[in-house]
């Protein structure tokens, strides 16, 4: 018996290195980790009340609508208004487990097998992995700091003038992992080019709140067309709860409610009824807050990069990650596998190698998560700048 | 812009059922739902109390390792020694977010575009339908009265020495919507026959547990080469909470260990640590109090079958469902969607449709839910008799 061709799809490098994070702290080994994603805050006390509630009170949980249940459904479109001024109906919401849950049901709903799809060199490593799984074709758009990290007209024109079709392309602002955002006429003219050019846009919208200055621009502000992704894990500090949404063009509601019916039957029943509490003042309080402790994570790594001896770094507009070339630490390390884990080995400080987002040029750089938290990452920049001296 | 042609897949119709109902109780119309097998129990109290005290305190509650957290993973294996006599190491247990995500990731660790893989029909619909959106072929095995609604090795052979390939077969036992279950010595044949030929066995065991004198035979006791799918949701009276798990052949850990990663990144993380208290005696306590319920509920349909007019019932050895031929009411209603629509609108009593499981035979027969409890399944059986003898 053999696995599946299409299950040869890479792993996150990051899952293997918080293994060794596990491990070396089982071992009694004290590590500072600033690789995952992972705000340390926690959810706003009042989802977990209403969540604590529902348990404490034994409430039958059954399955819900596929789609999610109608009064979070009807929270979230109120957010929409209240950030954007777009009036969202709940009809085109739908409540997924996860972003991740959201990604499979728009691809699998936009997408057939053999599609082009095209998105962002650096990335999320997912979006390729699920998109390769589903038999999707991949057409990576080489992003770097010429493009500021961003798919451009220009290349997704080339696609077509190539004589190549194009289904659809994913955007994520901001950015996993670069941080980098799209602004407001970049958004406009990409989101016009995909309508005129029957190309379905995927608008990753999860790091939506977290910015430093950067106006968020959402892609439901620029007409019904896109599908825009967004989750309760960053903003709200939710990864481990597995709560997502979507916001769709009509033409894909019923193929995604069919879709989530059959493939995920409802996100989870608990989560989504103390979910709706994150839409209160104080917890859009709290949420906000948050952010003041990324920013000054932020710019503490960002006045430390010539000490640091990395090179190039990604604008980090949004988002809680900063992505370094590792500039003239290549020369003494080789490159960012190799980088990451003498640090983890030798300072105890873990980052993830470029390598997940980008398997092309990746082994020159690395991402920094701020998620920890300002002392963390003052730790672990202590212990770089410390065991990068002993090392030269 | 158009929906992708795999998202056509139909949609579960008791989910459109559960709709009217919603608008009928919204209406201030008393309704009886036999419909969706998700228990009345709520999930055990110690498991509640461990989810309530996680969010009181306000835990962070970040991603797991995608195929979840040790505790849970060992308790499950200690499962299968306690309830089966079979040592399963924790490395080949997956927790998934319900059998929904041990579906999706199993068939694609699995199985490639254009593989056949078996099924019975009747059956849930999901397989048939996850399989198709993944580009896989779905084989139909019709399974009625005489082949005891479960495969036959003659049906598979018969599909071999045809010069059709085989790489997959899916069993669920006991079933969905027939409750049937397949005795040791068959399960063992097709085991055998499965290995014998190079084809994955998946044997779907969610209903394990609930039964009515019959043995829960688990295809982990016929080696390592089965996929196992099991969920908290029916005998735990979790359905909600969105928790199942796998236990996977070793060539399959890798590859649904990388895909996990990238599809879902993790089950969610409170349901988790909570569903560890599912293992406590007073938990199996509880989960199998709720048996002898359902079994009350199954004597009272069975015994009224003359009575109502219906024709054959498949053998409900377990799960909580009546599976029922229509007989002379067929006669009266035409098929089973209008059967089932009159006794929604005339008596207040919403059965599903067998069209749901069964897209060939499935106009002459209805699925009628036990989970609802013994008192639900008294009054609508009530009901719905009253409502007949108006009608003649």
């Amino acid at each position: 018996m053999m696995p599946s061709q299409r299950s040869q799809v890479p792993g996150f490098e990051v899952m293997s290195i918080l293994a060794r994070i596990d491990a070396m702290r089982a071992a009694g080994k004290d590590v500072v980790s600033l690789t995952a994603g992972e705000p340390g805050s926690g959810a706003p006390v009042a989802v977990n009340q209403a969540a604590a509630a529902i348990h404490a009170s034994n409430t039958v949980l059954n399955y819900t609508a596929a789609m999610g249940i109608a009064p979070l459904r009807e929270a979230i479109a109120a957010h929409y208004e209240s950030w954007y001024g777009v009036t969202v109906p709940p009809e085109r919401i739908a409540v997924t487990t996860g972003s991740s849950g959201a990604f499979m049901l728009s691809f699998l709903a936009a997408f057939d097998p053999g599609d082009r799809v095209a998105l962002a060199r650096p990335g999320y490593p997912a979006y390729r992995n699920i998109l390769t799984a589903l038999g999707i074709e991949v057409v990576d758009l080489d992003c770097g700091p010429k493009e500021r990290f961003q798919p451009t007209i220009a290349q997704l024109q080339d696609q077509l003038d190539a004589g190549n079709s194009l289904a659809g392309l994913i955007l994520a602002s901001p950015a996993n992992p670069t941080g980098t955002m799209v602004q407001r006429a970049q958004l406009e003219e990409l989101a016009a080019w995909c309508v005129e050019h029957g190309v379905q846009l995927i608008s990753d919208e999860i790091y939506h709140g977290i910015s430093y200055g950067s106006e968020n621009v959402s892609a439901t502000e620029m007409g019904e067309d896109p599908v825009v992704i967004s989750s309760f894990s960053k903003y709200w500090g939710m990864p481990g709860w597995r709560l997502g949404w979507m916001v769709l063009p009509e033409h894909l509601v019923d193929p995604v409610s069919r879709l989530a019916g059959n493939v995920s039957l409802c996100p989870p029943h608990a989560t989504q009824l103390a979910a709706v509490e994150a839409f209160t003042p104080a917890s859009l309080d709290f949420a906000a807050s948050q952010v003041s402790g990324y920013a000054a994570a932020r710019e503490r790594v960002l006045g430390l990069i010539p000490q640091l001896g990395w090179g190039e770094v990604a604008p980090a507009d949004g988002a809680f990650y900063v992505y370094a070339h590792l500039g003239e630490q290549l020369e003494r390390f080789g490159d960012s596998p190799a980088y990451c884990a003498a640090l983890l080995e030798g300072a105890g400080v873990a980052v993830v190698p470029g390598t997940d987002f980008d398997p092309v040029a990746g082994q020159h750089w690395i991402r920094l998560s701020l998620a920890p938290g300002e002392q963390a990452v003052a730790e672990g920049l202590r212990r770089i700048l410390a065991f990068q001296a002993v090392r030269a």
